[in-house]
């Protein structure tokens, strides 16, 4: 169950490369229409073992420039977006006694530049909910962990946006997927709640 | 202008306190009220040169036992109101190229208990928000802090809910003013973003 | 290379279990010892792809118990042994432009508790250099990275020191190995510097 | 009690403006020293009420390019200097139940950039040397804090290496001293470990 997505085509197309999935677009911010969602996956899938939540909105400007109604929404998308999914997954999990959530978030999660006002509060709100969150849930065998994505990725959109850059520059989606089923499938004996990961040659 | 309190009632037995003080109770979510209340200020006063930000709503719980709802009306007192009440002050602090937003916090801006997944994503994203208003502020001389309380403040229905502590134990608010009062009136080549007190007894 | 160990006794003990290692004891506050150990293993076996820096020593007690004769020997085998360890291996993988060095440590590289005053400050020393040396060398397509392990890690020694504890208490140490070898092995576009570990029921 | 100087000459500049005190030069790596220094002040002017330990030594450069010897006299100066010079002056603090020592740092304390692998290790071992001092002795009565500071300071040598800034640029003596006066007297119901400063025009 991928909570987010650049909408049902960019699914679609998804899916068509993975036999077996399934793809049930819908909007995080509406705990209706996720709970629907929910129920189709369960009843096709069975309940979800291991949870992505992906799904985020922001806006770029500073504190004067952005609209409130922004800020507003990117706290929906990313902090109750998470909320409801997670409130939706965790009781089989615990029941199971196992299980995994991985959220993925940027350095927006760890420090507010001038220009992020309209995506660092919810993501830092996003990492410290998934904090509470596995706190609650590790003594229950359930795993969550927050994957920190301090880079730009490799897809069209920001080969276009960083046109000239070399392919070392990016980080790669193959690998960010590594690192999520990798966080997935830690031994409970030795568990990781945070993880920061970034191209070997990026400045930090 | 102190954008927070414990309801009008409370405000008004601080003002007594206070000659020559002002008070106008308003519910910091509503853009519309806090636009007319800072109108009013203005118009009696002039334009404030140091805000507190204290206001602050949270619920106890888990993830799983919280009100999506009560996480949604934290998210909106505690980050969307201190953005409104910046963008209402910032314009003629920055115009002067002097003044202070001084934001009060608590432990949980830094890390999520289990038991505070209705408090803590939002005073963590209040804090970076201030940080973002911080980094975009200070160049144009208006200092922005954020002043974490890692105590129990010395009031009423603290000494109640905590019978039987010491004097010790508790923070005082005179000293907590006077750490808001320190920060507002730092000398520019000297500014501190972020201060955490605590009685000198606390565990930490 | 496993620079630590605790003593030529265990090393050698670890070594029958391990067809093809070598066992190379020596003691990481001495440069020249290390530099001669550097040496036969080069000889033997080729220049090191992978460093897991291991070595540890530290003083319980707070800063008026200790002797600081005991933080001086910390600092020696914690940071100078670290920083001796990277200065002979890290030019042959800067010249191959691949190969990782990963650092382990505790909690108290991240905080300094009263009674770890004989230990805390050397780890974080440790925490610090391996971080300068992952931005010097990360852009040569070599990894540092620094695992924190918070944990007690399940040995014979810590057995008998928390007898009754479940076997959920401990860290495994094949787990914790395999943490070693997933940061030693990331894909370049998606690395680590700091990762930590706990069992699943650990309070943090 | 000022631990550190730039040398008995400028040490005796500054005694020359300041009437009633005292010039104690020492070297604070040199334990017998110290306590000779620390002995001939208590003798003059009574056990010390306030430390601010300011001494700071390191080298520039990456981990290849430093001398490993730099280093050892780097953590010698910064941590075990600090690890003498509390040793001397807490035990009359705990005895009297109130005192303050304040450290001074910078950045360095809290990450570690490539060239800076001849300090930054030092600074962070110093910082969390100091952290757990606060801890032990907080409960004590006495004040332990550590002032990172984010600027270039004004002063003769820092003004010919960056000609041309504006005064903004820096950091002026006064104000730090007052930022180290002010943790030196907080009311213990509200006492702050760490603080940074920085001067408001500091992109951070």
């Amino acid at each position: 169950m991928r909570t987010a997505g650049a909408g049902p085509i960019a699914a679609r197309a998804l899916a068509a490369e993975l036999p077996g999935s399934l793809v049930v677009p819908c909007d995080v911010r509406d705990a209706d229409a996720l709970a629907e969602a929910h129920a189709q996956i369960v009843a096709t899938l069975g309940a979800p073992g291991v949870v992505v939540h992906n799904a985020v909105l922001g806006a770029r400007g500073d504190f004067l420039t952005i609209e409130p109604r922004q800020m507003q929404r990117a706290l929906e998308v990313n902090v109750l977006g998470l909320l409801h999914v997670a409130r939706l997954c965790a009781p089989a999990m615990m029941a199971a006694g196992r299980g995994a959530i991985v959220v993925t978030g940027n350095t927006s999660a760890h420090r507010g530049r001038a220009q992020f006002a309209g995506l660092a509060p919810s993501k830092a709100a996003q990492r410290i909910l998934a904090e509470s969150m596995a706190r609650r849930l590790g003594p229950e065998g359930v795993h969550v962990s927050y994957l920190t994505i301090d880079a730009v990725i490799d897809v069209p959109w920001t080969r276009e946006a960083f046109a000239g850059r070399p392919d070392d520059f990016y980080a790669r989606p193959d690998d960010l997927a590594e690192a999520c089923w990798m966080l997935a499938h830690q031994p409970r004996s030795a568990w990781t709640f945070e993880m920061t990961v970034r191209p070997f040659g990026e400045v930090w």
